[in-house]
């Protein structure tokens, strides 16, 4: 066996520890914590089942699919950093940049060249497929949030419906149909006192 | 709303079950069983890792992306059938049908179509792109097993050596360049005495 191929095994055995970045969001019945190795499926089979949504000309599905399996890659050295954790979002950007140095170097360079690209394009939010990804990844914690009825992330970080309301911006431009499903799912948790008025 | 994205959206909760479906196999670390959501991730960076390394002609890697996502979702109704559990294996095939028929009613007939046309794919495993996905399927638990160093599955099944090797040939087809590696990887496992020699 090649090292490149010895590399890119360990590369997907240090994948593994997605399954160990713990989230903010809890599963549905509201059990546990979810994952980052679940929330990247659940991410990619979202983006395909609502993808006749997508009001964004020029998105690809299967680039937007790829997206879902690598962004949060950088996560199992950098750690999960909620939204609505203010503080936490100091200082993410170098923690990330250094994660992601250090995990896709084990990659052969087109293969590292590839997976960053995704991730930094997503990222940088500022590509058809890239607004496709982000309102698709906000949605599935905006959408288990809601439905776990526990308030979750948004009582745990004191979190306003102003802050909420501007964090699912890309879902509102992405997928208008779900805009009055959304304001009206807002509503319901300052009427629960989930999320702060305001 | 829709009566057709309420529909759609209901899907997208009950697929947070396969967060909840848990396999024969462990994590890394041996600290607790992997899921099915877990599992279908880790299969989906596995396929676009080693792509390199397919030996098969004419394989969609954007289609076996998509076979990875959907694959198991039936197994929020009919569980998990561990490869190596024979008697857990009878009467699989009736009880993913239905599982079928009462997951996929959920979604458009075109939606439906196209989800359920690719597990069967997968299930049939005749098809360049079907044989490749059976191949990163049945190589990610093997890598698992192995790597986890504890034998879980085959230890509590009293799998065979021969068993294994009937099960990763469709590795052994996709991606020769593992071929010696998981030999090597079965003999370890023999002296370990967590497979039965023969």
């Amino acid at each position: 066996m090649t090292d490149k191929l010895q590399n890119q095994l360990k590369f997907l055995a240090i994948a593994d520890g997605m399954k160990q970045v713990y989230r903010q969001t809890m599963l549905l019945d509201g059990s546990r914590y979810e994952n980052d190795a679940e929330h990247s499926w659940h991410f990619a089979l979202m983006a395909m089942t609502l993808f006749e949504y997508c009001a964004l000309d020029g998105v690809c599905i299967d680039r937007v699919v790829k997206m879902a399996i690598v962004h949060d890659l950088i996560e199992i050295y950098a750690g999960d950093t909620p939204a609505q954790d203010i503080a936490a979002n100091a200082g993410k950007e170098d923690r990330e940049r250094e994660a992601a140095d250090r995990l896709f170097a084990l990659l052969p360079e087109e293969q590292a060249n590839e997976y960053r690209s995704l991730w930094e394009e997503f990222d940088a939010m500022n590509t058809p497929d890239a607004i496709y990804a982000s309102a698709i990844d906000r949605f599935q914690s905006f959408y288990l949030i809601h439905l776990s009825g526990t308030g979750s992330a948004w009582v745990k970080f004191n979190a306003t419906a102003k802050r909420v309301r501007t964090r699912v911006l890309p879902v509102k431009t992405a997928i208008p149909s779900l805009r009055q499903w959304i304001e009206d799912a807002i509503d319901i948790n300052v009427e629960k006192g989930f999320l702060k008025q305001g």
